[in-house]
C-alpha cells in the first residue's frame, strides 16, 4: 500500500456512478427477469440490458449536439425503453409497470466494494456524485442501495451532459475548489480526458464486468491518469485514506 | 405521540439550515471570541454575530432586487464582514485570516437534537437541505458537523434566493417530486408561507434561542403550518419516523 504521488491537494472526489458505482448490467438483467417471471414475458433479458444501455448515449448525444433541447436520463431511458419494448416484443404492459421498470436506473446496486470503498475516503474527503444521471435518480439510488455521499452533483446541474466541459466546471464551481483540488473518478476514459484536460486530477477505476463475462471493459492501461485502482478499496489505499 | 394528519404523500423533507438545523449564533460568538483571544482584540462579540447576520438580509435582497447580480452567501458574508471590521475598529488581520473567519459560517454547529432527528427522519424520507447557504458551505458544514444528508440543495441552484418561489419549484423539481409530496421545515414563518403557497407541506420547529437568550423567536403559533414541532425529535414524532 503506497500513496500515490499526485494526490496531494485533492479535497473532493466526484465518481462517476453507472459502471463505476454500480453494476448497471447485472441489477437490469435482474430487473427484468423478475418482470419477466411475473408477467409470463421471456427474453433474452441480458441483450435488453445491453441494447437499453446502448441506446443511452446515442440518445444523450441527441442533446450535447442540440438536436434535443434539455432531456433527463430518466426521459431518454424512457424514450429507449419504448424501442426496445417494441423490437423485443413484449406487449401488455400498463403505463404505471413501463414507469416502474423505467425506474429500475434508481435501483442500481453498487459493486461489492463501492459502498465500504467511500465509507472509507469520505473520512478523508468530500465524495460526491458527478454522473449524467439526474438528481432524483441518485438521490433514489443513494437512499436504495444505502450509499452516503457528501454530495449529490450532475449534469442536470450544468444543463450539459459529460464530457462536455460545463459538467466538471460546474461541479468544481458548486464546491467551492479549483479543479486541481478535485479529483474525477470513473472506470471509463473518456471520462478522465475530459476532467483532466480541465484540471481536475484523475483516478481510473477498473471494472472488469461493467459490460458482462464476455464485454470489453477498459483497462485503464498506457493512459495518463493519476491513479489506477483494482477498486474503491484499492482507491482508498491509493489516497491514503 | 401522535402522527401528524397532513403528512401522508411526504415523500422529502426540504431542511432550513441557518437558524433551523444550525445555532448560528453561538457559533459565531464562539469562533470571534477565540480570534479575538488570540488576536488580543476585544469587543462585544454577540453584538458583533447580531450585526453579522442582521447585515444578511438586506445584502441577499440587494440580489433578490437585482440591485447586485448573482452574489453567493459566502460572498455576501464578507462584504458584511468588511464593513463590520470597520465599524467595530477591528485592524491587523491578514486576506487569510478575513477568509478563515469568513469561512466561520461553513463551521456553525447542530442544535443538539438536529443530527438524531434527521437520521430518524432519514430512515423514512428523503432528507436535503434547502438553503440560501451555496452548495461548497452546505457540504463543508455538514461535513464539520457530522451531518448526513440525502441531498445538498441550495438558492444556488436556483439563482435566486428564498422565499422566492423558484428555489422551492427548482428544489421538488430536482427531487423529481410534486410540491405537495415535499415538506418545509424551518423556524422562520416567510419561509414556510412562501413555500407552503407553492403546495409544499410545511413543519415550524421552534428555535426559541435562535437569536439567544433575550432575542425574539418566532413561536409558530397561529399559523396554518401542517406540523408545529419543538425540535426534530418531536418533529420525527410527529412524522411516525
Amino acid at each position: 500500500m503506497s500513496t500515490s504521488k499526485n494526490v496531494s491537494g485533492v479535497r473532493a472526489l466526484t465518481f462517476d456512478v453507472f459502471g463505476t458505482v454500480v453494476d448497471w448490467r447485472s441489477s437490469i438483467i435482474r430487473e427484468m427477469s423478475a418482470l419477466g417471471r411475473s408477467k409470463g414475458i421471456e427474453a433474452d433479458w441480458e441483450r435488453f440490458a445491453d441494447a437499453w444501455r446502448g441506446g443511452y448515449a446515442p440518445a444523450m448525444n441527441m442533446v450535447r449536439t442540440g438536436e434535443l433541447p434539455w432531456t433527463s436520463i430518466d426521459s431518454l431511458h424512457r424514450m429507449v425503453l419504448d424501442r426496445l419494448l417494441i423490437e423485443f416484443g413484449i406487449e401488455g404492459l400498463s403505463e404505471s409497470e413501463k414507469d416502474y421498470i423505467n425506474r429500475a436506473w434508481h435501483r442500481l446496486l453498487p459493486w461489492p466494494d463501492s459502498i465500504a470503498g467511500i465509507e472509507r475516503i469520505r473520512k478523508r474527503f468530500i465524495a460526491a456524485t458527478l454522473s449524467n444521471g439526474n438528481v432524483s435518480l441518485l438521490v433514489n439510488m443513494a437512499k436504495h442501495a444505502g450509499i452516503n455521499w457528501d454530495c449529490i452533483l450532475s449534469s442536470e446541474l450544468a444543463g450539459h451532459y459529460k464530457p462536455d466541459r460545463e459538467v466538471y466546471l460546474t461541479a468544481a464551481a458548486l464546491l467551492g475548489l479549483e479543479p486541481e483540488n478535485v479529483m474525477m473518478v470513473a472506470a471509463h476514459t473518456d471520462d478522465l480526458i475530459s476532467a483532466g484536460s480541465l484540471g481536475f486530477k484523475t483516478a481510473f477505476v477498473r471494472r472488469p464486468l461493467e459490460f458482462g463475462p464476455s464485454g470489453k471493459a477498459e483497462d485503464g492501461r498506457g493512459m495518463p491518469f493519476d491513479v489506477v485502482a483494482e477498486d474503491f478499496l484499492d482507491l482508498a489505499d491509493k489516497l491514503g485514506a
